[in-house]
């Protein structure tokens, strides 16, 4: 157990990026598009369609050539001016991470910041929008993954569409496994990829972006231009007579394009269902193996990702090391503040299935056992299994 | 004709991207790794040192998650800060827009600008580095693709060692396909992709950087980080107990691995012999239908990219439009300054085989016969055969 | 020259196996089906279903888990008993082979034999048939692929339904590529597989069997069972409720799964369109080159294979060595009797492509140029152009 | 529950076809190769050698274009005559089929038949060759697949040896798992195949012949040729300068290729001990659930494929219907004599993971379960773990 385990995982249970749908992978050995084949804008064009259609948006959504949190800064950059006021919403790393990103370019920002195991209020928000008249932009972490809890992002939403903010939301790790599209939030720019509940590559990005949106980043002086930050160079890229301003990421498209399709095709309903049901047996088992969850309460804990207190005087290195060596189960640990605390069990994707839940209870139960942490393993997989069973007995 | 065409094209031909080799298309297939596990760590380090090999650089390659561009813009916001006195050589559309990059950060800028169908003269970089000692950054392109020359590196990099200055280079589409490396032109900041002579994809970069090159970033009080434009979030991701800053595109590096072993294993002298074979079979066979070559001189054409002038009264458009319609190849047309004055064919990976040179020569022939020039076919078949049976025979 | 070429083709314009649709070498990285699964099994109807489809056939098509021969000695092994007469049309090796595979069975075999640049004449089999009411199977090849050369298919169909026996047909080749289909000829086994011009695999086989043809092996007491040569044995393996008799080659299912869906989604009108203008610019060119097509007359040349007759004097071998050596081009020699008398050029699939016929042209010209022989490339090469441009200008 | 899923299985761990390695289903994408071109002459070739080199066998393993049991139907169709006296051991489904496949060919069979969850006993092999000196052919099983029983196959050979009859082995679902190879048991035709232990696909299969096999095929006067049938014809289809008799299944062998790659560079010793501790760890979770091993003593259950019996009163198809639908995980059934009264998990190629004994013993515990059965799951999971934390704690 000294050396590094040389052989692949034989299942990733990660947070993301997560293993692909095999018609994804398949989907990237496509032929390489040329970008000004007439074929290949044709093909961009649905595809950005298609996108728009998963996220119920009127428009074709935007398609950032590079991961998430590209589209993320790019989005800070491209949105917050120099006269800007920011509320920043912090209930996790991800969340505190876009203040970081904000202070380049806002004049000035007020943060709600939570315990990290905890959810944004929406009262709060409401509270400090209306003690700041000035607020011009809010952004939001749906499901901040280094913590595996979500916030209430509709309710969130109404009271930022009230106040006539622009939002700014990243939803990259729940859009496609739970209820939640651009539009039930008042999102204006509403981020998100394949790489996480869409099983597919977590190169590329997509993203909703409303018109009050396209307006603030035309007003914005700073806004920049002939850049990979810049959000507006790509805006009609979308459209087959249009060039590109850079040279698209063409194998990215060809899976995003097979993702989005299996998501319709399965259906968004049983997506988030097999997701769900995951999550609700994983939870089960970890409880009844003797871990507790990490989330405060668990309404607020994902059905994307289940994270589990590291319990006390051991190790989260040890813990996932264990889980690979001996049962080849690659499982997640925690990031920036939550790093050492947890221990994360995604559910995205194809290993949104109940199955991996009794996998993930048996190779973390198994890893604590090693240990020396008690924990009852039979418990654990039969409280899993009862969930499953419950659901589809 | 007017319908767009709604096949795939049966042979792309063009200046990037390219057709991809069928191995990299299968690599990009494989399972996805998680960006913490141990084997993907340990394969990461692996491509990053694989590529250091293909680019007989002493360190491993600094890999960019995003396509070339991503990474010239980068560099500009890493090394240039506002000290900077910058030296650019423009002899075409792509070293000309370095420019507005650099203007972004530098101090000031001096601009070496040639017609864009010649090259810069080193002697004429060594007088503006003898004019203006304060010179700190010189930029380059080493192959010009929107007009399909090149540039002599070598001795431009000579010059501008003895000189001193931090030299930028954008080999994106030179490297690969001819003998050219960081260590031979003195380069510090070399950015090359698997998109273009390497027959990869386009959404990754690699990327040679010198001591003095990180140096100069360490002390550039403007460089960027915690950002996609921070060349220096970066330059340890290489290895395997490091974390990745962001995540890194797993798919794009399974891309990257598998094309690099294509290249090393092939060997690269006999890569480079076949893009140059390719290009002199198609200059020989386009001279040879009546039409005159872009570049000013054959000595400065491309062996990557052969560009022909468009024959007065002659649209570009309709010309790649009947080559993709009748015969099902597609090729390129210029860019920014050459747009309408040029047509590309592309040499790069894959397509960089003789056999092309003839499929080439008959497309572009038959379409201009089709446009009403009258364009030899046969004698320009067989000028391009001729080449090729005097190499192989 | 002297060493074999050991790098692979460029591009293969081989008489088949034939490189294969993009699509379908994706589809033959699928996970592997289990063939009891429940989703597999109606997988496996739904592609017995598609083959129908595209056959115009009734019934689901049997599908053979080896290569096409296979299919035709178990064609001959179950329907042929000892009491048959057999009516064997041989115009060339494929046709005279399956005497020798009858010969394991009939009673008796009369044959009609024509030269294997000819086809066979309908009123022959006419004459024959009435010469000896006793036939009670007849057998033919549609496309004798060792030739290139096609036999009158609908009207021997019509002589042959009129009389009343068995008709078995080898359409191997010609499927997909030409129009065709089991019904328009009365055939009562119509055996065809996705290697040729479907653009799929070698390794399986589709074949439409009428209801007098599942009688005629009931009622055979030599019929074969529980062996590869039984026809029988698979008959309703295609229903989702009946468990195979053996282990179907399930990724060889994938692989035609995406062959026919191709064939169906382009269009059967467009696929053979584009095979025939394919073969007629061969044929022009080969002609202009100063060559002589091997087919007697060219109205029985096949639209799926050129074959060109070797100059006096010339080797075979040395001119595909050559193509292949020099331009990375792959054709085909001869087979048995036509081994060393001509040169194949495949148009199947995804090489039944208008600039394949240059290609073909090109690579032909010039090995026999290299050998002496004074082919009029330039020449050559316009002729065929001018039939593409015909056709799509 | 009453219709059919479907959804594809999430986790197939049935005894073949198995999940493929996702390098072998890559390795299907690959480019299709001309059966005459002279790569792919070499590559067969090299394939081969390779799997002779799995076999640890002096010769080039004979390739056979079809899934195993064609190999093994022409083995008998190639071997045995009308001469010869076939001691056929039978220990189940399997080993008794091919007493019907003898009988075509043989003059007379002996056969020793053993309760389907026994062995067969080395002593009463050597009785039966001592009591008739006359036979001349033995044919055993090594894994009968539908038992999930091993026979002593060293031993037995040791024996058949002796008498000097030619010794026929299937260990189509034995070899690669388990540590058995030809010259082991002194076979003189021994069967495999990819599909199975391999991780491969189940469309071809390799042989390994010995000279006294090839002399009795030369010496048998009704042995096949120009058949699927014929194991001659293709005695030299692997000699780059020899043509094929038929069409190679061209990317079933590209399967295989990467199968046998895989293999060897794992380290059969590494591979065997993950099947042997996988099955293992099996075998204590269903008798900790409360399950019986349907193998009649522990020392001959198949390291490859676990039997467990069908609890009294359930139905096998029950059982694997909902482990099926509630946990996507897909089992086996019996076959023929074993059909309803065994269930089989199979740990073969990469199911041959220690963490698929827990998920075969969560799925087939709560698919028991579900059906009333009391079984222990908590117990089956934590016995099925203890053998996996011995073993690699």
């Amino acid at each position: 157990m000294t050396d590094a385990p040389l052989r692949k995982p034989v299942i990733t249970l990660t947070a993301g990026p997560v293993q692909g749908y095999s018609e994804v992978l398949q989907a990237m050995a496509r032929p390489l598009g040329y970008d000004y084949d007439p074929w290949f804008l044709g093909f961009y064009e649905a595809v950005a369609k298609k996108c728009a259609q998963a996220l119920r948006w009127p428009e074709p959504a935007l398609i950032v050539q590079a991961e998430p949190a590209v589209a993320i800064e790019a989005a800070a950059a491209s949105v917050i001016g120099r006269r800007d006021v920011v509320l920043n919403l912090a209930s996790g790393v991800y969340g505190k991470g876009f203040g970081y990103w904000s202070a380049r370019y806002h004049k000035e920002m007020v943060e709600i910041e939570v315990p990290y195991d905890e959810a944004i209020d929406p009262a709060a928000v409401a509270a400090a929008l209306q003690a700041r008249p000035d607020i011009s932009v809010v952004s939001v972490v749906h499901h901040d993954t280094p913590s595996g809890t979500i916030n209430p992002l509709v309710e969130i939403g109404e009271v930022v569409h009230a106040h006539g903010a622009v939002l700014i939301v990243d939803a990259v790790s729940s859009f496609g496994g739970m209820d939640i599209h651009p539009a039930d939030c008042h999102a204006d720019v509403f981020i998100t990829g394949p790489g996480k509940c869409l099983g597919g590559t977590p190169g590329v990005t997509f993203v909703a972006v409303s018109d009050k949106a396209w307006q603030k980043m035309e007003a914005n002086p700073d806004c920049p231009f002939a850049s990979i930050l810049s959000l507006k160079d790509w805006k009609n890229a979308w459209r087959r007579d249009q060039p590109f301003p850079f040279t698209p990421s063409v194998a990215e498209i060809s899976g995003l394009d097979a993702a989005i399709d299996l998501y319709l095709e399965e259906g968004p309903q049983a997506v988030w269902a097999r997701h769900a049901l995951t999550a609700a047996a994983c939870r089960a088992g970890i409880k009844a193996l003797g871990c507790e969850l990490w989330a405060a309460r668990e309404a607020i804990a994902s059905p994307t990702t289940t994270s589990v207190k590291v319990p006390e005087a051991l190790s989260d290195d040890a813990i996932i090391e264990i889980a690979r060596q001996r049962y080849g189960v690659m499982l997640s640990i925690g990031r920036g503040e939550t790093l050492h605390k947890l221990i994360r069990i995604g559910h995205m994707g194809p290993t949104a299935e109940p199955v991996y839940a009794l996998v993930a209870v048996a190779a973390l139960g198994g890893a604590l056992k090693a240990l020396g942490f008690p924990a009852k393993l039979g418990a654990g997989l039969e409280a899993a299994q009862a969930v499953i069973d419950a659901a589809r007995g």
